[in-house]
């Protein structure tokens, strides 16, 4: 039995530690970023961090991960463009 | 030097797993809980919990810890309520 190391028993994960330092598993691609709002699309769907003075640290995609610092305000799926189409529709508004 | 578990390096950790279950260290109190909506009183603020069927699995103020199951649709600190007042004033809406 091979172990594929990009599908763990979990596939999507999120941790937020003391509200200043993010880490996200299972990201598929980064839609956009600055400092208040980062976009990513996700295994689950859209996923939209708000915050302020946001920095993405790390981003690894072969590794399906990102590390974003910053004060972080709230975290959100964005069931309403949960397919690529709806990705690309919000960077056309 | 004693070890005092409620105190770890990190004070506040939030966890979320597959947009299923979410796990929440740093819980001071439960504010108010229903299945679309959890508010809680976290070290750094309150924080709100949106989505669908939620269900508190565990809740254990002695360690600070809530794990909540459910469509989690997001999460976000309440800054404008980051004290008990705050939280109060929200019952009272």
């Amino acid at each position: 039995m091979t172990i594929d190391n990009k599908t763990p028993a979990w596939r999507h994960q999120i941790i937020v530690v003391d509200r200043e330092e993010m880490t996200i598993d299972g990201v598929l691609s980064l839609g956009s970023y600055d400092e208040k709002e980062v976009i990513m699309e996700t295994e689950q769907g859209v996923l939209i961090v708000k915050g302020e003075g946001l920095n993405i640290k790390q981003l690894n995609l072969d590794k399906s991960n990102i590390v974003v610092e910053g004060l972080i305000k709230g975290v959100s799926y964005d069931d309403t463009s949960h397919n690529k189409k709806g990705l690309l529709e919000r960077f056309l508004k």
